[in-house]
């Protein structure tokens, strides 16, 4: 039987109205820029697993940068392995406007999520290039380094270490999917811990931020809209809760003699599945990472670590799921006897989006004929971590289904131009501020 | 800091009534055989690491064929790599008496699962030899491949090809829990497919088959007897269930717009450990062993797999106790809009034990001056899979705290040995029949 490959960029094109590449922004070239970033980790579900910290992710960012030499940009690269392609503008000494985002991905993610922002800069870069547009300030496109965290359980690594914000001896202590430790791993793709010590910029450079990402919610589609204006963004709270049992044989341990780990663990995922609901609408939990030890099927689970995801808008509502959360998680651990143990890995404040940027991004919307639409995201992104030191905006593409972290995720090429057609209105107005 | 090496000969030693080394048997070489195997695989929690066709596993069987040989036993390995030490005994042309057990473990075991019964055979078949005793029959000490079954999620596959119950197909299509297939890790210890293939043994060569296992319950320890009689053995029924929903960013995915393949585990995991108790006081259900996709922090999960481990002594009781499983996994599975798929992948009948054997087991305990004491077995052994074709009996050794699969698994030295008169006593009176 003969294997079709996966082409995305004919997937894209064959919807596309090719009327929609004008002003020097070419939908044809962004298609085939998606797709040649799809073929980099590619899974057999034609998903994308590029992990932070990949030879994957580090083929990507090569890519990038050999389209930022062909859009003009001259390329560096931070100690945080952070790519940055700049154009000096007509004033090279102002602070510059950058534009970004990242291109690793979860493990069997999309071929969108982090890739378009990075692409849509890119994309902006090219059409003034080409239609000899020279920006006043100077421009500034961004890959920032591991965003999703999936290999560490952290993320957003890239733009945090920009921003001065890692901290260094936690990030020395972890280790990965395999146990491997963080300076080991990142050797692979020749970074070091020295580099990440450097790797913060002066925020006076910057001028601001803005990023382009997909939806990841249903909010477009609903509103039949190719992009919308994002009001604020809900950061991540992640937890880690180990369930300490007693491991035992799983045929000769009576049930009612058992400290089954798993099942105290069963019991909490599921009940807490109930306690955003009683908060607010926006307000979200999942643990969608489990370790059973010693996980053999004839042996009662002695201990279970599971993370937990919790994220709202609001900081007070978010800070009352965590409390409801680790109170479930002890009664429930007490009614099995169960011994509890819970940190907190990751804590990133809610962030709102200043109002003039909104503004400019209506009119951008505008300009384009898009009807201006306001949304919060329920994501953090890399504009969370930049929008907590300096002004960002941040811009979302529609997500078919709203369906992202997985091979189904899409979004039209139509509507991905339409939305490089805002970034650039938006970024052009930006020279006259 | 100096680390202390674990020395689990001068635990055993320590505890240790001498007198009871006596008819040759030795509870000094007993526990300096247990201690030598104890090194092998020791994990960092004291406990033994040694799962089916790992390097490990087989350099125990090693030290096993060098034990053999200093008792005078002529030793080969049979396809499937079970080790068989034999005495020819006054007429070589009889039908020979076996004993044995197994010296692999699950991922972090104890050290006296498995190991216990076949030294204690070699035990006897050392004491004899010192003693100058020669047996009527020929006496085979024997030491069965992967009876836990950790490495493949199945077990018992050293006794099932001897036996001629193993299924080379399915075999063939398994893969370890680092994913490589069955011929390429039993490879790693000389083993082929061919060989399996030709391991089966006529049962017309083989009398009968005694073993001597731990307890893994509180039962003996509540009667203060270093040993029982085992009138019954729990056949493990192994229901794969795979629970598909629909992955997803875990910021940007309201909590009532998901398909969460985890919640709907969970909520299964802790169901089911309430059904046991309402069929009857011996039947047992265990979910071990879990695995999530794509499991990571900020991700839905699309698909999780667990194995359910069911057991009962009653064949009828235990079919019940499956059908209320499958039964609640699709109701819950239903009721969070997830799809399920269910397989049965391991299903051996409980098996009774002859009342002959018992009754001769009974009159050796009572020759060692001990109460013959009768108990089920939970758990399943290699005695499960030969007493399905040949007469079997099991010996159980007490186990402190009824704690098995972990490396708090303790049998003390005084039982152990006394229970290895036992053993003797049955073997030698079974030579007069």
């Amino acid at each position: 039987m003969k294997h079709t490959p996966y082409d995305l960029e004919k997937l894209l094109v064959k919807a596309y109205d090719s009327k929609l590449s004008e002003n020097g922004v070419s939908g044809e070239r962004l298609a085939k820029r998606l797709g040649r970033l799809s073929n980099i980790g590619l899974t057999e579900d034609n998903g994308s697993r590029r992990p932070g910290f990949s030879l994957q992710e580090r083929e990507a960012k090569n890519c990038v940068i050999e389209w930022m030499k062909e859009a003009g940009l001259s390329v560096r690269e931070d100690g945080a392995g952070n790519i940055i392609g700049r154009l000096d503008g007509k004033n090279p000494d102002k602070p510059v406007i950058m534009s970004g985002s990242h291109v690793d991905t979860v493990p069997n993610g999309g071929h969108f999520d982090g890739a378009i922002g990075v692409l849509s800069a890119l994309e902006v870069a090219q059409a003034w290039k080409d239609t000899g547009y020279v920006p006043e300030k100077p421009f500034e496109v961004v890959v920032f380094t591991d965003e999703e965290g999936s290999r560490f359980n952290g993320g957003l690594t890239g733009s945090e270490a920009m921003m001065g914000d890692t901290d260094i001896d936690a990030m020395i202590a972890k280790r990965d999917f395999d146990g491997r430790p963080f300076e080991e791993v990142i050797s692979d793709v020749g970074l070091t811990i020295d580099g990440f010590k450097h790797a913060k910029r002066a925020h006076t450079e910057i001028e601001s931020f803005v990023e382009v990402h997909i939806e990841q919610g249903k909010r477009l589609e609903k509103e039949e809209l190719p992009c919308g204006i994002v009001t604020g963004i809900a950061g991540p709270y992640w937890l880690k809760l180990t369930f300490q049992g007693l491991a035992g044989h799983a045929g000769n341990t009576p049930m009612t003699d058992r400290q089954d780990a798993l099942v105290a663990a069963g019991h909490f995922i599921h009940y807490i599945s109930h306690l955003p609901g009683k908060i607010n609408d926006s307000a979200v939990a999942t643990v969608g990472n489990i370790e059973v030890k010693p996980n053999g099927t004839n042996v009662i689970p002695g201990e279970v670590i599971v993370y937990v995801d919790i994220r709202d808008i609001y900081e007070d509502s978010r800070q009352e799921l965590v409390s409801n959360i680790i109170g479930s998680a002890q009664t429930i651990s007490e009614s099995w006897n169960i011994r509890l143990e819970y940190e907190t890995v990751h804590d990133v404040s809610p962030v709102p989006i200043k109002e003039e940027l909104q503004e400019k991004l209506k009119e951008a919307a505008r300009k384009a004929g898009i009807r201006p639409y306001s949304l919060p995201s329920g994501a953090g992104h890399d504009a969370m971590i930049v929008g907590q030191h300096l002004p960002s905006a941040l811009l979302f593409v529609k997500s078919k289904d709203g369906i992202s972290h997985n091979p189904a995720e899409w979004s039209d090429l139509n509507d991905c131009v339409r939305t490089v057609q805002v970034l650039k209105n938006y970024l052009e107005t930006s020279q006259n501020d």
